[in-house]
């Protein structure tokens, strides 16, 4: 299994905190040590950091964290390789354009037969089941909406039931996002946490660490932080059911099913 | 216009001398300050970075500049924007899949009149006439061979037309590819050297740096740079001629035409 890391913000917002309680988890303080990304959205394009190294001593993470890049979306993955071999080829987020913006997925579960289904548009570089997973999902999303769709229910509904159809390969936890929105669908385990105002202090399950949040972001800055564990042990974190679909937007979650 | 700089070799290579003469001409001894990007293969996928920030002065370059990521497929871009705004959407090189494998690309020059051209598949993320043009490119390739052809010539020579269709629209000096060969075209100026044993010093014409390659390659190591000037002072770069098109695999050049 893997673990996921994500962000939504009404501004760009800094992950840093968030991320250095997860790289532990890629060697040190968890086994997720064959290979790490993370993507971080400027408008419809996303840069993204690839490293197959374990993120607990990647020399590129270690820059990631000394070097403050803000977006408001951004997604994250630590890897614990069980499907295909520890590469750049397999190494997550994956990233397919369609309606000219740049969609990213990492995922974290295993998916057996997968490979099996037919793809069209999009074909995996890699040899894992997540990316192929990517490609199907795709490949449904332009099939159906050629175009992006005037109503965003719509897509979003759509993308509900697709990771429901892949749900019933195995266990599929992802985030996605298509440069607007964020998507996360539990399999198995994610929780989430919104700051606004009033903010406090968090603290790193990982580390110790303290940061306090009223000293780092403005009245207005509403940042929602998704993770297959909580980062954090004097935060609220929501728990996601399995089977949950959500959708954050601007900072803020919103349920659909 | 922009600075393009590409490395082809047999074995994965280490391009950051190459690259910190390029990196001056981003803001210091050059013009071109608004963003650069370098793409680097490992097997199908590469691994990208990219920055609207100036070469010469980002902190990416920096970080780049001291940690050894070799590979044996290259591509940078240094830019100066004339055709859409500096942001990450429009900076190259720009990567689409194909075909189950990355392709990438950076352009030098400028096309009026290409984005009345129809797409199909592909579309740009960014407003370049660049990423507009790579995307016409990738929709007539896949247009074509649905699959990777077995004729390797076929899919060359198909490049190579389309590459002189597109300059039809102005000056298109480019670098792409498809994780397997490096394709060249030269619209208005490219140049390229072939370091192979025995090997000498090399003199950078930005910062003066030497480099005794005899003490860094392997007698068996063969290394193509290319790029839009020459890099060096004291080796023979072959400059191409406008309209030449050239296929560099393993380090090798091949002239088609």
């Amino acid at each position: 299994m893997c673990e996921l890391l994500g962000l939504c913000a009404n501004e760009p917002a800094d992950i840093r905190f968030s991320f250095s309680g997860l790289k532990q988890r890629g060697g040190k303080t968890g086994i997720h040590k064959d290979g790490w990304g993370i993507s971080l959205y400027e408008g419809k394009a996303s840069r993204t950091f690839h490293d197959p190294e374990s993120s607990a001593t990647s020399e590129m993470a270690h820059f990631f964290q000394s070097t403050p890049i803000k977006s408001k979306i951004i997604i994250s993955h630590i890897r614990q390789a069980n499907r295909g071999r520890v590469c750049l080829e397999n190494t997550h987020p994956f990233s397919r354009e369609l309606w000219g913006c740049d969609w990213v997925f990492a995922h974290n579960g295993q998916l057996t037969g997968i490979k099996k289904t037919p793809l069209q548009f999009y074909r995996p570089i890699g040899t894992t089941d997540s990316e192929y997973a990517f490609c199907y999902m795709m490949d449904k999303i332009r099939g159906e909406f050629p175009r992006r769709p005037n109503s965003k229910k719509k897509l979003w509904s759509f993308i509900e039931s697709t990771a429901r159809e892949i749900n019933q390969f195995g266990v599929f936890s992802f985030l996605l996002s298509d440069s607007r929105f964020m998507y996360a669908y539990c399999s198995n385990k994610m929780c989430w946490v919104t700051r606004q105002y009033p903010f406090g202090e968090a603290r790193l399950v990982d580390t110790g660490e303290v940061i306090d949040f009223s000293t780092k972001l403005s009245k207005d800055e509403v940042v929602t932080v998704i993770a297959s564990s909580a980062l954090t042990d004097n935060e609220h974190w929501q728990c996601m059911e399995k089977g949950e679909f959500r959708v954050f937007n601007n900072g803020r979650s919103n349920r659909l099913s």
